[in-house]
């Protein structure tokens, strides 16, 4: 029994899936994936079938694409491309999930995932927003900002906020919650329209297009004061810059690595131990999956500051399954326009 | 009226002074200072004189000497350099610092000091351990390791630790504290001699000398299940093979950086961001002065494990005003054997 927000599909005769042929240099290319088409695999006791509604574009995913060293095993060859999706469940064999449920989880690249309750981050009945705001706002990456702001960044009223890619997916939350929680937020982002974005939707109070002029100058005249929280989500030169801004006892939230396309080998950059240390600094690591526990919390008070008006998102929404293949390069250049999904109901 | 432990030495005539007379490039060098002989100031109301008796010396004089940024202002050149030591007021305006009472604190590579409450550090009329000792293993060498290794890395029974200068006179008391906390320790220092006195004397399992084979086969012999804590005084490339042998949600302590001979121009090393991302490190930088707060605390353990006779510590006593000129530079070399102070009773 289809849920009645959405298109009874029936069942389905085969499965559109987008699989993972070529290991990347790097950044992921179109060329890397490959679209097939495949039937259903059957539906064993205790498993769900999950229709993807809409498929997540992460830039987590070059991680999973690529097999340096990483926190997750890499994607196989040959095999569906590892990404979260938004869905409704068509048929199930498990009890506790029953058909007509809204699911969040590991369901990838592909029309239907045959599913277990271990790939499901959400299960809902009822939708408190849109459904895209599960993959999104609701999904890891309003999860990851809330979590990793709070809990590595610790703020408090009056700190001073910078945030790198401040238009993007986690970013334009985070400068939300960096304003709810008092604090004086600034942002780095690629181009004029997403500076304005930062601006007038996002609640910071100044951002800068780091692409303009001399960086360093760029973040002196963002940050006079110096910076509290640096939520980071790129590295590289612009961390090695933010760290020399910033004061006694400071928070760096390591959220992402996106300004470096390669790790192998790693990269040389300035060596910033004497600045953790003179300045005291906390650089903590996030990765989402550590804070399961907390999703719950966290996902309310986004649910909370939703309804109140106080928290709004960006979605970037393309159309059809043959989109995924180009769309980790289309997000690492910078391209898109808030959190990247594509839909495929 | 002197202590009864002390000889009586009665008012000074005359005051010899360790001045700073050359900004040092690196390591500051016995060349860099000068001896000097001068009356001692007049006494003011609030104020007390300190005779030293034990002058302290230690790596973090090094950025204190340097005009390099860093967490306090640099030493003048031509003024009494920087230093804490371990003396006895014998003269006081300030009732609540009696003459006969112990001292450590801020009083300069000097014979006197006149001295107000702001430069104390500990004051006793009982001492609870041997004088000298109040300027290594409870002064802030012992509060170091204490508190850093508490505070920031957070040790938990089980964690695996790692210690650079492991033999030193904070990196000897950690091997102990560790142990103490039921972590599996070990320790990378800088000779065989040293090695030995690290694992027979200060509680680690196992130990190495790190100028000897290939630095990352060490680091993988010493702790072939990677690190949980690791506490460096060091940085540099031990810092770099170190974090790429830490475990998932591992901690750094950055407590020195004595590897590195000079910090400007900033010198080049592996980029380490994603390090701290996908094993979600917390890298966090300690400067003993933001923890006054707890100097009691920390204090009170460590007598409490002296007086159990669990924490030994090792000192290294150079006589005479003489030797503080040459005394940083020894130190770097790594010629010390413990707690590096200077007898000037």
């Amino acid at each position: 029994m289809a849920s009645k927000f959405v298109p009874d599909y029936g069942l389905p005769a085969s499965n559109r899936r987008v699989l993972l042929v070529r290991r990347p240099r790097g950044i992921p290319q179109a060329e890397d994936f490959a679209l097939d088409e495949a039937p259903v695999e059957p539906l064993a006791e205790g498993r769900f079938l999950v229709r993807n509604l809409f498929l997540s574009v992460d830039p987590a995913q070059r991680g999973w694409a690529c097999d340096d060293r990483n926190y997750s095993e890499p994607v196989p060859l040959g095999g569906v491309m590892r990404a979260l999706a938004v869905g409704v469940i068509v048929e199930s064999r498990h009890a506790g999930h029953k058909a007509g449920s809204f699911v969040y989880g590991w369901f990838g690249w592909q029309d239907f995932c045959v599913a277990g309750p271990e790939q499901l981050i959400t299960q809902t009945e009822t939708l408190l927003a849109p459904l895209s705001a599960y993959a999104g706002v609701l999904g890891i990456n309003g999860l990851t900002a809330w979590l990793a702001f709070h809990r590595i960044g610790r703020p408090e009223p009056g700190d001073r906020v910078l945030v790198s890619t401040a238009a993007g997916a986690v970013g334009s939350i985070v400068g939300q919650l960096a304003r709810e929680s008092g604090c004086h937020v600034v942002g780095l982002t690629g181009d004029e329209e997403k500076r304005r974005r930062c601006v007038d939707r996002f609640g910071y109070h100044d951002a800068a297009n780091y692409k303009q002029g001399n960086l360093a100058e760029t973040v002196e005249r963002l940050a006079p004061e110096g910076v509290d929280i640096f939520f980071d989500n790129v590295g590289g030169e612009t961390l090695d810059v933010v760290i020399r801004a910033m004061r006694v006892g400071g928070r760096i939230v390591q959220c992402g690595t996106a300004s470096i396309a390669a790790w192998t080998p790693p990269p040389m950059g300035l060596r910033n131990e004497r600045e953790i240390l003179t300045r005291r600094l906390c650089w903590g690591g996030f990765v989402i999956f550590d804070h399961a526990a907390r999703f719950e919390t966290a996902s309310a008070e986004l649910v909370r500051l939703i309804d109140a008006g106080r928290l709004v998102h960006a979605e970037d929404i393309m159309q059809g399954i043959e989109s995924a293949p180009a769309a980790i390069g289309r997000l690492y250049a910078g391209e898109n326009r808030g959190k990247n999904l594509i839909y495929i109901g």
